[in-house]
């Protein structure tokens, strides 16, 4: 058989190859983006199961609305009213089978094959994959500390028919940079004046152990905004839900219709279930205990790149997340290292997948969320031995 | 902002639509195709919910892999080696997020834009939507009684780019038919001689009341077969489980990838509970309760047509699953009933949307399997009193 040209130029997930890879127990893994099992509230969630199968009985069964759960939706849009002053509404958001369907349905309800996303340079190779299935072409602006090269996403919207901008603004996958409140306002400022959309993907954002919470770049200013949020890195990833808030209505009624193509509703068990689980326990207490270990986890692992990493070797400081990201010296293969890392069963992501049109990069991503501080330490005491030892020359 | 082309040319679902007007509770509703309630085990399914944590704890709640539980897909692929001596292994088969997800992941992966598509007609509508993201090129050959026209299906095939085939020979939705032995052999017989897919959507099967099981078409032994399968009108349809089984491997990892885009894997909790209730519960003990009362119901609305009904009209005598399918007077129109019958609250669904390229049909869709028998009958009688009384002509 022929198979289409989407799925022939989507090459399977680097990062899920890799998870194979590292399947085996001995190898130290910085590799995978998975929640510490000690953020998922079980006994909790037993209890919001039981309660929610005694009020609603069937209904938790049965066939279900497109849009969602309304009193779920209804949380959302109260959480994002209180949290920063918004006026969402439940009709401005719809349920997804995790963020990761918000992504594809994005891109399907505005791209057309040939059509311009502007992405981050690095970018989250989820959304990359999901937008490619539509065919697009990729343009992209430099991710600098401080969030987007304001000059570069300038000239990447003067392209024809760029539909949308997508950015990760807090605690970014994969670098864990957070976009300061001025190159927030700068990109607003410029966005403003093109008509496409701005997707802000917010998984992360609760997850914060230094500074304070920042408005989005343009959700509750925008018109065309388009927020994503997840309950996969506070509650649980296991039962895929994410949500799409955009006061636009003629999007939330295609991305609706959408929808309903792609899976009818999401899993409505699992929403009445999030909903009973929000609405009776301490959510911010709960989210402050996974905070106060991901800040644990991520010092032990900067501290040991302080440590053990050669001086030549740059990384980030993330503020909240589950990401570092790594920076070898100029013309330095991150893919090279990956092998020789393997070797000592260390494996992280090279940074290649992150980039629409480069390969062969000086970066790769660490997760620090899914290890043991000692484990962590361990790990990048190898990593930096590599690092050491290796000559230049063999990683080029 | 501008919409893509294959949204603004995928209309809302009429059936959605349809329900919305339906909500009302005075409304007799034979418009859904939901289950009866009575077919989900919650209690069982609790069982499974305590017994699976304890037994797997975290997992439930984490990222999973992107085919689906390992132990599900075995047990999958017992029951058809068993009920039909196949030989298909867990690798044959990718969970999804119901099987709507399937029927976009299929045309994702196998169509381009313009690519030809061939389809009963009449055809399910959710297929019709979820194809319609890809911009195909409909052809259609009309299901007869006992399953596709077969001159019309060979004609179909001469069409440039014709990707896959869709069918749906068990109680299809909408007409309620079942293809018969002898079509299913001449059906195959002519498909193995082209480089397309043969999809056979088989959400029902399990629900026969009359008569003995087939083969399927193509399933076991045509390179190109694609079964579908659900846990919807079995188990639980707010779960949103279904299947994709194929032999042909390399498919199999196209859809694998295109799955990852779209939703990276289907909810995993549910996943080990439906494994845990298959396993561990009399499925076709169950399985029998929910035959027994369809069939009751089924026979409810054919007797009361039959006693209310013109004679001209003429309809289905399905021998399992949840649909009649109506044919009027040649001329007659669906839709102008469907209004008339709103008046006196029973709703039905208006053939339409079951046809790529026709409309104002004289056909419609009847569900039986949620409604009670006393019910049903009401509402047929309400029925058979417009269509007596009203003039043929308000109808044209």
């Amino acid at each position: 058989m022929k198979y289409s040209d989407r799925i022939v130029n989507t090459p399977p997930s680097f990062v899920r190859n890799i998870l194979k890879v590292t399947g085996n127990p001995e190898v130290i893994s910085f590799a995978g983006g998975l929640p510490n099992p000690i953020s998922f509230p079980i006994d909790k969630l037993q209890n919001s199961i039981q309660h929610s199968i005694e009020e609603n009985g069937p209904k938790l069964f049965q066939y279900s609305t497109t849009a969602g759960y309304l009193p779920l939706r209804e949380y959302i849009a109260n959480k994002y009213n209180n949290d920063f002053g918004y006026e969402i509404e439940a009709d401005d958001i719809i349920i997804t089978t995790g963020s990761q369907e918000a992504l594809m349905l994005i891109a399907q309800v505005l791209v057309n094959k040939g059509d311009g996303i502007v992405m981050e340079e690095p970018g989250y190779l989820g959304a990359i994959q999901a937008f490619n299935l539509t065919e697009p072409t990729f343009y992209s602006a430099t991710l600098e500390d401080d969030g987007l090269n304001i000059e570069e996403l300038e000239k990447a919207l003067q392209n024809p028919n760029i539909k949308f901008i997508y950015t990760v603004p807090n605690f970014h996958n994969p670098t864990g940079i957070t976009y300061s409140k001025e190159k927030r306002d700068a990109i607003y400022e410029v966005v403003k004046k093109y008509d496409v959309a701005l997707i802000e993907d917010d998984p992360y954002g609760d997850l914060r152990w230094n500074g304070e919470k920042l408005p989005y770049i343009g959700a509750g200013r925008l018109e065309n905004s388009i927020l994503l949020g997840s309950f996969s890195k506070t509650v649980t990833p296991g039962f895929r839900l994410g949500y799409i808030v955009s006061k636009n209505k003629e999007l939330i009624r295609h991305i609706n219709t959408a929808k309903e193509a792609v899976d009818l509703h999401t899993n409505i068990f699992a929403q009445y279930v999030i909903h009973d689980y929000l609405v009776n326990n301490a959510y911010q207490e709960h989210v402050d205990k996974i905070i106060s270990l991901y800040r644990e986890q991520a010092s032990a692992m900067l501290n040991a790149m302080e440590k053990y990493f050669p001086s030549t070797v740059k990384y980030t400081k993330p503020d909240g997340g589950m990401f570092i990201w790594v920076t070898l010296e100029e013309g330095m293969s991150a893919l090279k290292l990956f092998d020789k890392a393997m070797e000592v069963k260390v494996a992280f992501v090279p940074g290649d997948p992150f980039y629409t049109d480069k390969t062969n990069v000086n970066t790769f991503r660490l997760n620090f969320t899914n290890s043991e501080p000692a484990v962590i330490e361990e790990g990048i005491k190898r990593l930096g031995k590599i690092l050491h030892e290796v000559s230049a020359k063999e990683l080029v």
